[in-house]
């Protein structure tokens, strides 16, 4: 993951630590918005959205000026106390920078169902807002981690028929990953003037090709949060729809590194597995495909055993209760290499072929259900030991 | 698991070794059913359905004389190949028994996607045929085990208005374990002389609240299958309709006793956990629920390490997609230990009590959702680093 990062014009950051965690780091994060900006933000479709989610969709209808977000304790599960808790936050901040609370956005990961540690946040608000500044976007997607071993950070910067446009974002996330219209945390922004229309049809496009489309372990989290910023410095020609299509290109293909970043760090994950389906009556079916095999414990642990066993695949489509599916017309792939021809183990099947394939720290699992025109893809990790060390000893 | 079992008059059993594992052991049995018998059974609904259950789909129509059990090769993903050498197996059975194919069924346990060693099997025919025997039971419960550790097989003996009905069965399976009006391979038989629809009803009612209601890894295997069988020996009144009330409640426990006795044979398990899901709408929306708490990775993680992260189970209801879900409604229990009340953590709460109880082998968890009258039980095992080792290494 490149770290290599560009500012975005009006959008400052600052990171600091509240000492949430016992090893002293840097867990609670300041992003501040100018006036002119929109934004345009996803949250998580668990039944239970924690405590901030359910502030931050109030706040929203208010003009947003700050998102105030901190690591270690998800603020989930906690009843009314959490609610009053995640609305301290915000009313301290507001306080302390002469708006009101309605104009922060709180949002939390860590820990669900543990007191919130109210005091320490607020304690560290000073000195977030004296150390905002446009540079600070590898501390702050540092400080948003929790079971993450890397930071995600990407930029990239187009050019709109001479105008330059730059869009960043970072993203956190390694466990309890299998978004739904949400993602863990990310937070992306761009200095290009979007109308908010435009901002929202960006995210709606970008986020369902990439946080929507990875999984680590099927469990959606009730924190996950995505979103998109326009700061709006920087107009373009709009008369040229190329121009747009141009950002909302590149806009997608930094959505889809920062999801793909949370699969190449998913908790245990030794390899990095892209599933696609293809040939399917409707993207719906080729979903259920999809995720039937990338969440498949047998399937996940054959990748990380490196064992071609190709037979658990078939099993994971077959158990989707998918209407009339013929295993006569079914191929399956690893990479280019077609071990499964309409059903049944190609004649020539090599597994030390099969076998070096499945050593790569990255492989592409392809299957044509020949049924249709629609198709999928969706990245995930393999099951290892270290997924169970990791999620046994979590909270110890 | 107590080993002890009664024989069922009008049912014959041998085991022998084939030679399809490695080691030698015993994996194939033959059963051998008097003319007088009916028989139920209920087969995966995995769409690719292996070779065997095909087989017996089709032979189901005929006289059923004859089961032929095989472990170590599951038969499925061979396409026609699969196909002719099951029947091939069945073909050579039928000319040594003087019977049709058709009064023969095939089944299937083992590794997917291997040839299947057709010669092996039929040479061991002429020896389970000299072998058959009423007392083979435990010989043939062990013969079908592939990556069980303990043997299945459960006796229950009723006594109707004087007249002794015997009921025995057996069971396999440890992994790829979420059957679905199915079971991995469970034969249970009984020598009272029921109607077919008697069997039927008896099989439905049992299946549902036993092998439907257990999963290790979400993973619907392409061979599951449950059989029962009534030799028809013991006539009993059936004009007291108690009796058969009695007798089925007897099968139901049978059942059961084999269904969760899967389970705490699981993969790498270290727990049994049972969860109740209590007061929903309807039995479909609370087997949702139990089935999200008792397939996520981060709960059975947690449960290994006997760690009380009831966020994750909290999590786990909030990503079913049930509509209007009101956490402000919902209890969660361990064992007796109320842990969360009215959607918040008790005010007394005290970990080590939820500590304590997670360190049992044996743990329920119950959810009661206070918004209807429907309720469910589901059975699942804790994953555990020999989770990941025994399917990592599977093949090898």
């Amino acid at each position: 993951m490149k770290s290599k990062f560009h500012s975005i014009d009006g959008l400052e950051l600052a990171a600091t630590s509240a000492g949430i965690y016992p090893n002293k780091r840097d867990d609670v994060v300041l992003i501040k918005l100018d006036d002119e900006s929109k934004i345009s933000v996803r949250l998580t479709q668990n039944a239970f959205a924690a405590a901030p989610v359910q502030i931050t969709k109030k706040h929203l209808n208010s003009q947003v000026k700050y998102l105030l977000i901190n690591a270690g304790n998800a603020n989930a599960g906690n009843g009314q106390a959490g609610i009053d808790a995640a609305l301290n936050t915000c009313k301290t901040l507001a306080k302390q920078a002469n708006c009101s609370e309605e104009n922060v956005l709180p949002f939390s990961t860590g820990v669900i169902g543990e007191t919130f540690p109210t005091e320490k946040i607020t304690q560290a608000i000073p000195n977030l807002l004296s150390q905002l500044s446009e540079t600070n976007w590898r501390e702050a997607a540092k400080a948003i981690m929790t079971t993450d071993t890397k930071m995600k950070l990407v930029s990239k910067i187009v050019d709109l028929d001479g105008i330059t446009i730059t869009i960043t974002g970072m993203a956190k996330g390694a466990g309890m990953i299998k978004p739904n219209m949400a993602t863990m945390l990310a937070y992306i922004a761009t200095d290009a003037d979007l109308s908010q229309a435009e901002l929202d049809e960006a995210m709606d496009e970008a986020v369902n090709i990439s946080f929507n489309r990875i999984t680590v372990d099927g469990d959606t989290s009730t924190n996950d949060a995505c979103v998109l910023i326009s700061t709006a410095k920087h107009a373009f020609d709009k008369t040229n729809k190329e121009n747009y299509l141009v950002l909302k290109e590149a806009i997608n293909e930094l959505y889809i590194e920062l999801a793909t970043a949370i699969i190449k760090d998913a908790e245990g994950a030794t390899k990095f597995i892209t599933v696609d389906v293809k040939d399917c009556i409707d993207v719906n079916e080729a979903n259920k495909i999809a995720y039937s095999i990338a969440e498949s414990p047998l399937v996940k642990t054959a990748f990380f055993a490196s064992d071609p066993n190709w037979g658990r695949i078939l099993a994971a489509i077959g158990k989707t209760n998918i209407k009339d599916i013929d295993i006569d017309r079914i191929n399956i792939y690893l990479d280019d290499y077609c071990i499964l021809k309409q059903g049944a183990r190609i004649d020539t099947y090599d597994e030390s072929i099969a076998n070096q394939i499945m050593q790569k720290k990255e492989i592409i699992v392809c299957v044509e259900m020949l049924r249709g025109n629609a198709s999928t893809r969706v990245w995930t990790s393999d099951l290892s030991h270290d997924y169970v060390t990791i999620n046994a000893e979590y909270r110890t």
